[in-house]
């Protein structure tokens, strides 16, 4: 844990003022990115109902299943909200509104769920308190979390630096004659080997296969002057997580087709990259990559949006995307991803972590762009 | 993917039959288990919406972002069911609603939500259909899951005899000296060396972090003569997941309290399995355990429910608990692993999967459950 007490009753705060605010009586965040970034405890999701209640006014508290209080308290949460735990027997979900409404006063008109609560919780909650609006808690919380503080910054520096040690390593693994599950195994164990928790996902796109955005690992055999699409992820132990992509081409001579649009899409992820600032718009940023690629006549091929938030979780706010008008503010981490897609033949996608700054930019994951053409 | 076709058509079909006894228009299914069981699509729990809308009467359809199309083809479920495209900027929740009114003939009266699917998605379909009535998908689909066919308890075998090749191994890894994470690193290679295509959790409790039952890895170091809960997991290639647990002695001689309680544990898991056939409760199963423990004295140390069924998921239907009167039939699959806690001390426990047959009970974990010394 890199966050301390502080902050995280700093942040409990923060979110019950803007709870407030919303006219929301309460916040009720089950485990996720939500529940962690308020409290530091990095719950497991379990069909046991774990919830932090964060009323609009009084004390916040965390509901946890008796068997995972010890657990609870050793994650540091109790230095920041009081503990309850509930027995197998107990309504948990009853607790809960009881919570609410011994907090506001009066039972609870309406409720923020966590974004990403499970159906069977939101119906439960539905149920125990049947009067209740239900909303979602994140027009609080992602408000909260899209604007990194520099604690924040640091730890994802930190994850791209080691995503960006695995990428420098690539040659070690990724040759003609092995499959992309053989190369995937290997970097998969580099990626805890520098440094990550956990791995979150290991794309190897080799050929056509890389003409799928998210195509993950196959027992294709990478085949000479094939280009490989590797786009890798994981969470520090401190729960910030990477995402860097590189295009690679295994040895030998890039399709011609290949070798122009990946010139193209180099120029889009850099022009991309170097309009982002305070004060400009998400969807401005994925209109300077798409115009660039659809400038060079590939605009069909670019099927995604630019980019997505990171931090605790992989894809948060701000989207990068056509239709968001969200003004860029200095904190802000998101990813800009560019790619070009050539459907049964070959793909490429360029990926950096990138942060505001007060006046422009930083790129998180400072790797060269260029095609890397490993000659093992 | 072990599963033909054939099986996935049978299964949409029976999911079919079954909304329209429930009274539910259509179950909408986001990624997820019940998404893999009927169509075998695993697909990635992204937050643009992945759903499949399996109407009461008419064709099943699969609605998948535009960029995961090539993903949900190569998975085989257009086999089973048409697949449709959405693209960015389409509203994907107002074409479910049009496809099931289009189905039914109406628009959607009741709606069967995947169980854990996504508040931010429930409330969407919430706005795009909000006279329909939501409840849960899981009142359809759990009862078709909970009773597996014969391949389903062959790959449920097969992924008993993967994990328990890496318990065999457990000496090559842990002793004194080491610590829990170096220890979990090793084994958490070997499930995958083993056959497992995802490791699900790692729990090595050495010593006092043995009483906490989901302590996961911590940097304590492993002492002679600690007891050592390892309780470890992982998902086949096929989905189908693997859960056993085994405590070890970390050289030495076992602290006199722990000898004991593992004696009454072991007794206890043993009456346990012994109690499963057809025609018991669930809770019935539980409380063969629990009788021994305390008829030991140790009742107050027992803290959590003895069981939980496993297939595509860890943890799902039947729960082996006080208050499931479920009845067995052949078929179910679940945990049996009753475990004492001594706080601040250490802990054990001892689990199984196992498969209720025609006339009785059969272990898929078939290692040994003596406490197992490891003298490195």
């Amino acid at each position: 844990m890199t966050t301390s007490t502080t902050a995280h009753a700093a942040r409990l705060a923060a979110a019950a003022t803007a709870t407030a605010d919303a006219g929301i009586d309460a916040l009720l965040l089950t485990s996720g990115a939500d529940l962690r970034y308020l409290t530091g405890y990095a719950a497991l999701p379990l069909e046991r109902l774990t919830c932090l209640v964060v009323p609009a006014t009084g004390d916040p508290v965390l509901i946890v299943p008796r068997l995972e209080h010890a657990a609870a308290i050793a994650s540091g949460a109790g230095e920041a909200v009081k503990i309850e735990s509930h027995e197998e027997t107990d309504d948990a979900f009853r607790m809960v509104a009881r919570l609410i409404a011994d907090a506001v006063g009066r039972p609870a008109g309406t409720i923020g769920l966590a974004d990403r609560m499970w159906a069977e919780q939101v119906l439960r909650f539905r149920d125990a308190m049947p009067q209740a609006e239900q909303v979602l808690a994140g027009v609080v919380t992602r408000r909260l979390r899209v604007r990194k503080r520099s604690d924040e910054v640091d730890a994802l520096r930190r994850a791209g630096q080691a995503i960006d040690r695995v990428h420098q390593r690539m040659g070690e693994w990724l040759r003609p004659g092995r499959t992309e599950a053989e190369v995937g195994r290997d970097i998969a164990d580099a990626i805890i080997a520098e440094g990550h928790e956990t791995v979150n996902f290991v794309i190897v796109g080799s050929g056509p296969n890389g003409a799928s955005p998210h195509h993950q690992l196959s027992e294709r055999v990478i085949e000479q002057g094939d280009p490989v699409v590797v786009d890798i992820g994981g969470a520090m132990p401190d729960g910030y997580c990477s995402d860097c992509t590189r295009t690679y081409l295994a040895g030998g001579k890039a399709p011609s087709e290949f070798a122009d649009y990946y010139t193209v899409l180099h120029e889009a992820q850099l022009a991309s990259c170097a309009s982002v600032r305070p004060g400009v718009s998400a969807e401005s940023v994925d209109a300077a990559a798409r115009d660039v690629i659809a400038a060079a006549g590939y605009g069909e091929l670019f099927i995604h949006r630019t980019g997505h938030g990171i931090g605790l979780e992989e894809h948060e706010d701000p989207y990068i995307v056509s239709g968001n008008d969200t003004i860029l503010e200095p904190g802000m981490c998101f990813s800009i991803e560019p790619g070009i897609y050539s459907p049964g033949h070959h793909g490429a996608r360029i990926e950096d972590i990138v942060v505001v700054t007060d006046d422009g930019v930083e790129r998180l994951d400072t790797i060269d762009r260029d095609l890397v053409v490993l000659d093992g």
